[in-house]
């Protein structure tokens, strides 16, 4: 059998399975789920050892140091797979809340209630740890879900989804809640776009070449995710220590993922007292900054920024700083260059800080707070399957309710219309 | 300009148009739609003469009566959507609503409001009458709009645009905050489909055909509406009267709709007892019935049914049947024929109505009434915009909320992470 004809069997029983999954008890996902958190310790030496299989490939291949990094599967990361798992167990179990209900002048009554989204599909790249956390939360929110990983980490997610796979069908899950896609062949992405009989969703997690594949090709509903071009603007009436530790904080905690700062936006009013020494503190943490001809002024060691610059989610040490007329002009620049993922300002101006939480578009939008908060865990949802930057179905971090549907129960006694 | 450089232009000041629709107040809002409605009353003779060339050219072409009876307008007509305009303008305005706040043990306060989803695509046919629905529900939930309504009503819809476009600019809304395409070139709509840069999302409101284009060729995130292959299933125990009232009902008070019964399935327990009756019932009206053997039994009328007949939205005075083993096939059937819509039961058995509702995949789960009811208005929700058949974003009739998105509102004392 080809490729695309497994995929096509997969999908099929993947949707089979999403009608068993939709009506399993809370405690049978939890026992589920503790079960596979228990496998993945008991079989760490055979995940560890196909890891290797990957790794070994991947300096073949000159993978860079950092994503050998990110690659690379220990027991202690085998254990924090496992205490995911347990952590989704404890987590409230969205399916069945209800959400509203109302009884019409008819005498019908109506409730909404949460349903699972049916069968999903995630393509993600590197990080073998995906497998783990995205089978964990399809599970507890009643999906099934068919998974298509980067071909770096092809044998580790094999051999983690072989473990899990088995611990689930052992623990009564129907066969085919969890697919994987065993082939890195691109074809089958493709085709997986496509498969709109079966798959309800599709979530594609990883670098922005990843995501607009996805987006211009699928017509199976997607839920983009995470590219971040995000901004700190530092307003006329900042405190300044505040304002730098939070830029500091922004770009260089943590630089390469998508809540971290890509531009710095500061006021006129205020640049030449703020920016020689922010300017500074970047300078030497190492951040390579690339400004305006305002910011130029500053620091000798400040490239000039392009175009280029102010559309760059560069996912490293390198920022772009623009010195604006007014929050006007930051919120445009803004508007015109951002993600819609994170954006904050720094004011001690009541005002502003209103203007800027309601002119500016995006999934989180902070005053005097760090854009690296916007994750589920630090939102408080104890999960996280990815950062939705589109306004459709989910917004921002997305934990367990951003993985249901809802359903109409409508109960009657023979009413008709 | 070409018409897809106009569309480019039109999406543009659309997206710019957004911006300020998502922080106009409600009495802004509310004092545009009545000054539409205003509008639409006092230019409803100039309406109805531009109406008069599209039924001239509907009776060319050789529309259906039925069809030329959907698109003519007049005063009554005109009056409704006047009235539709007020009532939205009575409805509670969306924006700003507080979804839940919560206070994170760092002391950041994350709050989830609501916000308009931004630039929304609709793509129609027929009826005149969904550009000022659209229009109106649009612009209360704080989004912009670009119509592309069908060939057949292009004069009917450009010069109700042209009074209410007027109207919303004299209020003080931003220009393009209603834009309309004025050609019915295809190949526009396909550009449309493409602009991820300006639209949030399309929603197709029309026959299959349409929504199957929009679903498969958009990049922009599509909320699918409307087909509906809807099943009624007379269980054992169905208390005969109400069944047949129901079943009636569901196929025959307007046979043309999403929410009207196409397939009736009927639990072999009783089919010798019921089905005689319920057939003489339909033929009487003027059924059509598309049997299986069993049912060919009760009636010579009963033509044989062919897989076709189990796929078909017939939309029209025909009508399938089946006699089903037990619930277990009628739910079975359901799965693999249901556009996910919405399915009833009539049943006096508790565990029947309970499995029922639980194991059936629609957007609406009925016991004992009839699946007609699918509808915003029947809901309470006041409005409707459309009825998705998806499960992502909204599901069932969408009223006003189920035009926004969300937004989180973070607010900090310099918080870093």
């Amino acid at each position: 059998m080809d490729y695309i004809a497994q995929l096509e069997e997969k999908a099929k029983l993947a949707n089979q399975a999403a009608r068993v999954m939709a009506v399993l008890s809370t405690t049978e996902k939890n026992n589920a789920l503790y079960a596979m958190a228990k496998a993945l310790e008991e079989k760490q030496g055979f995940i560890i050892n196909e890891n290797k299989k990957d790794l070994a490939n991947g300096k073949e291949k000159g993978l860079s140091t950092a994503l050998l990094d990110r690659l690379m599967l220990d027991e202690a990361r085998i254990q924090a797979m496992a205490e995911g798992l347990r952590q989704t167990a404890a987590l409230p179990d969205p399916i069945g809340e209800g959400i509203s209900s109302t009884r019409r002048p008819n005498g019908l009554e109506i409730q909404k209630v949460r349903v699972p989204l049916g069968v999903i599909g995630i393509i993600y790249e590197a990080r073998p740890n995906v497998t783990v956390d995205a089978a964990g939360l399809c599970l507890k929110s009643g999906n099934a879900v068919i998974l298509r990983g980067g071909s770096e980490a092809i044998q580790s997610n094999m051999a983690i989804v072989k473990v899990i796979g088995e611990t689930m069908e052992k623990s009564g899950l129907p066969k085919g809640a969890l697919g994987f896609i065993d082939t890195t062949d691109r074809k089958v992405v493709n085709a997986m776009l496509k498969l709109n009989q079966y798959l309800d969703v599709i979530i594609p997690r990883g670098g922005a070449g990843l995501i607009k594949t996805v987006v211009e090709n699928s017509s199976v509903p997607v839920i983009e995710t995470g590219t971040g071009v995000c901004h700190t603007y530092v307003d006329e009436t900042a405190d300044f220590t505040m304002a730098m530790n939070i830029a500091l904080n922004a770009k260089v905690s943590r630089p390469a993922v998508c809540n971290a700062m890509e531009t710095l936006l500061v006021h006129q009013a205020i640049a030449s007292d703020f920016l020689p020494t922010m300017l500074e503190q970047f300078i030497e943490v190492g951040v390579e900054i690339r400004g305006c001809s305002e910011t130029q002024k500053y620091h000798s060691a400040v490239i000039a920024a392009t175009e280029e610059d102010w559309q760059a989610e560069y996912g490293d040490l390198i920022l772009a700083i623009k010195v604006v007329e007014n929050i006007d002009e930051a919120i445009e620049h803004i508007a015109k260059y951002n993600t819609k993922h994170s954006e904050t300002i720094v004011t001690k101006d009541y005002d502003m800080a209103r203007k800027f939480q309601q002119e500016v578009d995006a999934a989180a939008v902070y005053v005097n707070a760090s854009t690296r908060f916007t994750d589920g865990f630090e939102f408080g949802f104890g999960a996280e399957i990815g950062i939705s930057t589109q306004k459709l179905h989910a917004r921002g971090p997305m934990g367990l309710p951003e993985l249901t549907s809802i359903k109409y129960l409508i109960s009657g006694s023979g009413q008709i219309r």
